[in-house]
């Protein structure tokens, strides 16, 4: 019998998948991007516009504790997670299904909170919300979520449309996720010490901390990039979401666009939370942006040529550019260092420790 | 708080989608049949297809037990179960995505038979997998399947358009899987204690039930039934796919149709091993077959001008016909006996027996 963890998550999709015929012409794209692309119009048909689909299971005790997540944050996580995946493809979201499963001490009132986490999700993004399941569970939660959007063909972005000397971009910043959920983590372990000493409870103290809590709490599926992008008449050559940390998302981008990369370490953007609160944990914050998850942020690539467009879309950092496949990945630090990229990423599948990034 | 029993699981899906608006003119259908229907095209486009979606989420102590489910059958059950929602729409499947998590001891070789379930059900069905999410759990495994596919326009069928005098269809036979289910929990039961006792197991015997067993191992979605009502030029006026129950579904077709029904006992189809081994087990076959769930047959109505050609359809059975709404919904027995249909139906959401059908 072989283990899990020898396969990785990705490399499991892929073994699983690796004997699935595709049997029709409409499905442009299968396994292996942020999203499935469906072509559902006939020969003709004068308007090009793909079906993109894409769908998330997130388990009680591997994505979420709901000893500090309140319900309503996660039904609004849960579908964020997914409108971050038809984003990714320059896509706009216009379907949710989203099946629920509860154990036996769960009241509609929970559910209620769930659901209106999703409303706010759906109503902040147009999005229709058409099917869904709900079942009990004998033990935890698990939320499973399935988006259907839509593109015009020729805006489309996948994986792999990146090229040499592209300029690779990301939006917001990197890391915030991460020690947002180390604070909660440590203020758990707090409060669990607390119990059993059965001392007064002090109510957590995130005071200077907020934006950490709430990048992991109520992370945003970035709708004003994708928007920003085609107001500057810019479709990106490859584009992915940052869900697993830069480092995981740099190396898909250049496997399925079959480049290398350079990016620059000070260029890597840096809330001033999180500089301040890896530098308390005694980290390296850069370290939590490479390897950090939930981020939720895009990282894509344009032509060098749009170089004076894409600097005047806020809130867009250039980190670096594609090489050649044979130059392989690196990380250059400030004093000149190169570093190959490791891919850890959040490995949900290991062994250890389901939900902590191998940072 | 407030129970979710109170409610019911197509209660709880009214009261949690209540709030939802539906943005986009694309979104024909939302919740509330076996599947939502959209519409990508623009007007003006000649090609009438519609676009239809479902999603199911299977957990383990729920909907399967490991100690007899091959993973290879469930795998390919899990497609099945969706599927039939499509067929059930009188459509097309044409994608599906699975989304899988499992506990810790879990290897590849166990996803790989998983998986080698689906495959046979995507072949069967020319269906490509094109996407899905793979993660651990802590607890059981968890199994959610999305599936697109496609119709005419003019052939789509939803639960809403059956029409008083409107015959009732009902393709194959009812009950046998869910005595299916009571003889593999039997077997579990006599196993455990033979366990117990330190004595030589012996294998299961079950010689001339194998058929029931299959029909809960492994149910197949009735393609066949859709293929051969478009043969036949039949456009069913309203379709459902039996999961919870012949009473449980009529009840759906007659709420969505504004109308009342009359079906009749002795034109239920019962298959001969379903009838011997309710015999066996001291229970009214008939009760099974209006509440044991897992059918997955297709219960459809057409227009009584049809009769003469629905008849020539193999494997479809005429159980009764559509009335007034005022007229209620009801069985008649053999001796002339009118009795009120109850949708008990499989609820997933009892407290007490979640897996077992409220006879």
């Amino acid at each position: 019998m072989t283990d899990i963890s020898t396969l990785g998550e990705f490399g499991l999709i892929d073994h699983l998948t690796r004997d699935f015929p595709l049997h029709h012409k409409e499905t442009l794209l299968g396994v292996g991007d942020d999203c499935a692309v469906l072509d559902y119009h006939t020969q003709g048909d004068s308007d090009k516009r793909r079906i993109v689909t894409t769908t998330d299971m997130l388990m009680e005790g591997i994505h979420f504790d709901l000893t500090y997540t309140p319900l309503k944050h996660l039904g609004y996580k849960a579908a964020m997670v997914n409108l971050s995946d038809v984003y990714a493809m320059n896509a706009t979201p216009r379907q949710l299904l989203v099946s629920i499963a509860f154990g036996r001490r769960t009241k509609v009132e929970h559910l209620d909170e769930l659901y209106a986490g999703i409303l706010i999700a759906c109503r902040q993004h147009h999005v229709d919300l058409v099917g869904g399941d709900t079942t009990s569970s004998l033990t935890g939660m698990a939320i499973s979520i399935t988006c259907i959007g839509d593109a015009d063909a020729d805006k489309l972005t996948t994986r792999a449309g990146a090229h040499d000397t592209d300029l690779i971009c990301v939006s917001g910043n990197l890391g915030a996720a991460y020690f947002g959920l180390q604070l909660l983590e440590r203020e758990k372990k707090v409060w669990a010490a607390q119990q059993g000493a059965d001392e007064t409870h002090s109510q957590p103290d995130f005071a200077g901390k907020e934006y950490l809590i709430e990048r992991i709490l109520k992370p945003e599926a970035r709708r004003d990039i994708v928007s920003a992008l085609q107001a500057a008449g810019i479709v990106p050559t490859a584009m992915i979401d940052i869900s697993d940390g830069l480092s995981s998302e740099l190396m898909h981008l250049c496997k399925h666009s079959h480049t290398g990369c350079r990016i620059y370490e000070e260029r890597i953007p840096i809330d001033y939370q999180t500089a301040a609160t890896a530098e308390e944990f005694g980290m390296n914050v850069y370290t939590a942006a490479l390897n950090g998850g939930e981020d939720y942020e895009l990282l894509f690539t344009v032509p060098l040529t749009l170089h004076d467009r894409v600097v005047t879309i806020p809130d867009v950092h250039l980190i670096g550019h594609m090489t050649a496949p044979e130059q392989g990945l690196h990380l250059i630090t400030p004093d000149g260092n190169e570093f190959a990229l490791k891919a850890q990423g959040w490995n949900h599948l290991a062994t250890e420790q389901p939900d902590s990034p191998t940072a």
